[in-house]
């Protein structure tokens, strides 16, 4: 594999000129260094502007040490430009299997991290299968997608969580605007750009109504698609309904549908019963963390035939002779299709300052902060926005004083 | 006063025939009557809406006491209406001051209510002041109003609330679909008839990014107008910059707005500075529960004339020549204007069925519950949004077993 | 009937404020006053808007003699305050039948217009009909709705048109405001007012997916309607379509429908086979320009009851039990609702400044325009364009001597 | 140069999958053969959906010649797979100079076509030029692009065009779909992802309210965007401000864009003195059929340096210390850029539809049609308006007797 160091540093020059916050946080802290003596493990996917979230940290004072999240979406240009910067040192494969992936977390814990920032809560799940290598000092896990804090809070309500963590997917400033914006434009835009399809006038499927079904849903239909969604949530269920969507059972949703896409969190939500109803040439993709919420194996068990269609694109041929294209084998649409470039720049350079800000209040607070799965402190969302209006130009009001009077009184 | 009982009668038949949920509420406790031997008061906005509310709970058991919350909006036809049921009683008055309002709820709580629906927490605050006048039994109260939820948090903070309260303005059901689309609607529909004037092209301006204000300004520019908004929040002002509002200060945001909606939850969101800016021929409405969001005052203290100048829509003149429209004196656009209806039947169906069920959930829960504002139980959201889904007739998903484990490990 | 001018006054004094093309017209002809000598008639919608545009002729230089086009949509207040004024004369009545109206239209004839501007054809009719009362010195008609100009059309087809007639209807300048944002916003706004229904998540079929009905059916969708157009022009179906609208024969739509607007220009749209396979409650508006588009003689013959539920929709019930309900008997939503005010009023500024000075290009080309239907010429359009955008303050680029030498070679 | 064949063959095989219109009319025509012993020429951006019309072409018995309009967007995979086929011979080259392109279309017209496809009638300005090389039998051009045809037109006023034109272009089912909904959605999703910008909240300018740039603003809007529009024409000035965009002139446009997209046909709509205007970062782009929309040669003209600075995208730093982006180096957005398909499928299925039923009205009338541009008659947009809606399952509402008399008499 040859890999291109400049390219790479191409791809970051790019995304730091449009991840102002970062820029902003760089300033206010390459001076004190709060990450001093600090060593932050990262598992995300690994491209652009992650290496600028690492970047940040190393210039923060930070060592940081890094391996992709998932195998398929890593770009190998940006790590090897990332590990040529000092304090910064990362370990990706090339081969996607579940053994490799495991060892290079294997070798981001033998660093002894103080601090994970954490993708599907990879890392932090190892360090609660064997708590024995959970390193001397350390202080607790940012956590970044619905899935991995679902993952945690059972962990937790177990009783099995060792360490702090923090909920940054669930904070405001990440999910009103990673999951609702990020992931509604780019998955869009992927899925348009790989099918070289229409989506005006086209039956789009999404299932889970969450922010991030929400986000595609009102995009697609904001371009002309047919949506209907699929929730198991009856409130979910009226809000969708009430904004204009066809809420439908899952079998009877596929039956005309020429995009399916899940975005729920939860395993098999497209499954042989389903697939079995699939219109012809439906093209499926998965939005969520992990690609099991498409049953890959039960679509693999029903097919006579199956060939790479186009790139990023496999057709399975069903013996009642519909095909069904799946996109980037059912990893993240936006992040392993062929054109892909993950979520777009301004919107991780929000996300991304709030795991540096969440890392950070988790050092400043680490006497205190017990092992829980815990909110993000709105102070954190605060200080983000602030900064994000600032790089953005936007002034806002302030309360007067009888204002101000009135809502504490 | 002429009243015609006739006209009240037909308004609640229309309103009863569009209200689903109620009537599945009417069928399943009619034979139970829960409510038996309670009396139940209901403050409100007094219309027809309203009235099938009090119907439902009389056909529940419950003895019902209402008055009107705003003297403005209230329909005397539907209160003569009402007044004829059994187990129905209610005192409306013509007199819009507060001397006569603040007398009538005294009659109300006279009939030592077990339960108040309220609206603005204008009975709750009567009992607050004038604790001796708890009656005995006394349950509690459920609000649906932002301001009201403020005012008794404000209390509660104080240790000054002595009995519980539901906050069932929070709750999912109430503020994602009254809040959004109730109020997004029936504020522009009004806004335009009162006005007769259009909407695409126009720069309308947004005070307050909450669920009403952004169902306001995502419908606004839905139509073409041009919305900017003001936030003091620096979240919320990232949230509406994103979707592509124009985030302003007040004062920049007036010099050429052709309409000011006030949605905030505060006082003195338009007051004199903004005046003294304002493009001429601004019409000013006010969204919010309380019409002080724009200090009427001051803008009278500024002009030089004043007149009605069109059903519903009184005119002041300014110095510089310029000037103000206010509609139906800041009282609430949607409820208060010369055509207002209220809040879409439909709409209230949801938020009403809240008020009730929440109300039952008060009597079921009366010996565990504390003196405390607390969030509405998800078990009243659920019932309510499975009940509306059945009305609607659409069905939804389930877990699998696979899924229910999935998620609870 | 009493009549209170005062209360006409302040309309037109409303509608002035917010019509500044008329400002303009006024300014640039009160001194040249182009139409000195000619008497013009004028038959519209008779309500303030109009009452701008009578002014207007009257200022600058015109005899205005004017009738109400249709008689359930004139506003007497209106019409009195017009006929204090000097140069301005005209004739409404308060009983709405065929025979009343036409015998105000033969008095308009009998002042022998040199103009008329003309709606659904009415005035121009006449004329065909009885080419005797072609008045001397007769110079034609402007035509403002798409029925008025299909008719004169058919008869220009058949050699029966005695005059010119400029299809204003059809005008960019018209057809692209006046029916897609004027009619789009107003008919909805007056229907949901009017029944105090909820538009998110409710089915609205829209018949006819020309200007009007497109306008409608973009804004519906806009604030969550799950929207259905009928058509017959295939073309026109596949553009709905590819909007993201369900296209469908009629009788499929009706059968889960809340709203049913008819905006097509035929009549009969909804008849006897589509009464029968309507949901229970469908409400049914007319947003033509004629009521035959809805054929309420098949409805009363299918009625075994009928009453008006409320006002401004009469309710008509079935022997299969629904009830079905018609707004405004059927006449336009926008004009003849009890809460209506027509078109908003920045649109009828375009509007009536498109037919003002159509008919002052008649006059000045009077001696060279033959007996036919004509386009507006583009000018005239321009001309409206640039007043408009001036009263505005938006300024646009003009090409440069580079490109105006490609466009042009 | 390597090139796959078997790739070519797989792309043509995805679109001929999403090509239901072709597939009919391949169906309807193979028998037939109406072009049998005609050639066809065709000149397009070559890539799969192209290939689809080629082969269908061939199928109704044309020999087809082909060759790419665009050298920059032509695949050279599915010119090889399409040289395979029967009855089909084309030539492109890898390089772009415009000596190899005019050689190549040479080539063409060496074949002696009796029709030409042509876009940005690049053929029939040759034949134009050099009419001594107007093949024998030669029965004339169907036009696809707005450029194109206002070329012809500019020569057809001219009194230089010696064959029938008919303006694919401008007819109902082309312009409505391609440029609309086509461009607006490709022009975007390449856009976004060649920068891995985000769209929501940021200010895009679009340069001309045709039907391109209105397609482009509406679906930029709906997804957040701050839009601005620039026009030349008054009337499309107005009908952008009524949607709600800001209208302004470019000059003012510029200083703070984000993306700067031109869709206008003329030469020279960004040029020196806008470059000198414009926000550091802004990324510019074209969607009109020649780059010379973007002043490439003024650029580099004030650029100190210049770099490519990411694929498809060269950055020219100007002394201001602005650096500005050009996507492409000004070709088309949507089919130049390193991820661009062209337009999506479904769309072109329309486009090219109405091409070859175009080219086989040519055929049918080729005794009457005069030497001229025409517009394409409404019974070619009527089959393909029927043909799609048949592929896509819609059925629609005929007229009744009633009607048809109605609208006839």
């Amino acid at each position: 594999m040859v890999v291109d160091i400049s390219l790479g540093q191409a791809k970051l020059d790019w995304a730091r000129n449009h991840m102002p916050i970062h820029k902003a946080l760089a300033r206010r802290f390459e001076g004190a260094r709060p990450f001093a003596g600090l060593t932050v493990a990262v598992s995300s996917h690994l491209e652009a502007k992650t290496g600028v979230l690492i970047e940040t940290l190393a210039k923060a004072g930070g060592q940081v040490v890094f391996t992709a999240s998932v195998a398929a979406t890593a770009q190998h240009d940006v790590a090897a430009a990332l590990n040529t910067q000092p304090g910064i040192e990362g370990f990706i494969a090339t081969e996607a299997d579940a053994a490799t992936q495991s060892s290079l977390r294997d070798k981001v814990i033998a660093r002894q991290p103080n601090l994970v920032i954490d993708d599907g809560a990879e890392i932090a799940l190892q360090l609660v299968r064997r708590p024995s290598e959970i390193p001397n000092g350390f202080i607790g896990v940012c956590e970044q997608t619905t899935s991995g804090v679902q993952r945690l809070r059972a962990l937790d309500r177990l009783g099995q969580l060792k360490f702090p963590v923090l909920a940054v997917n669930d904070s405001y400033m990440k999910r009103e605007f990673d999951n609702v914006h990020g992931t509604g434009e780019s998955v869009l835009t992927n899925l348009l750009l790989v099918t070289n399809r229409l989506l005006a006038g086209r039956c789009l499927v999404v299932a889970g109504f969450g922010y991030c079904g929400e986000g595609i849903a009102q995009r697609a239909k904001a371009w002309g698609a047919r949506v209907s969604v699929t929730e198991v949530d009856p409130r979910k269920a009226v809000r969708a309904h009430v904004q204009g969507f066809d809420v439908v059972p899952m079998r009877e949703a596929v039956s005309d549908a020429d995009f399916i896409l899940t975005a729920t969190g939860m395993p098999d939500v497209l499954r042989r019963e389903h697939f079995l109803e699939m219109a012809d040439g439906a093209v499926l993709g998965n939005v969520g963390h992990f690609s099991n919420e498409i049953n890959l194996d039960d679509l693999r068990d029903l097919a006579i035939d199956q060939r790479d269609v186009r790139p990023g694109i496999r057709e399975y041929k069903l013996h009642n002779g519909h095909c069904i294209n799946v996109v980037a084998d059912a990893e993240l649409v936006n992040l392993a299709s062929p054109v892909a470039m993950g979520h777009p720049i301004e919107i991780m350079d929000i996300t991304m300052a709030m795991l540096f800000l969440s890392a950070l209040y988790m050092v400043e607070h680490r006497q205190s902060i017990r092992a829980a799965v815990h909110a993000v402190p709105e102070e954190v969302d605060h200080q983000v926005a602030e900064i994000e209006l600032s790089a953005l130009g936007v002034v806002i009001d302030g309360l007067t004083a009888k204002q101000r009077g009135y809502s504490s009184s």
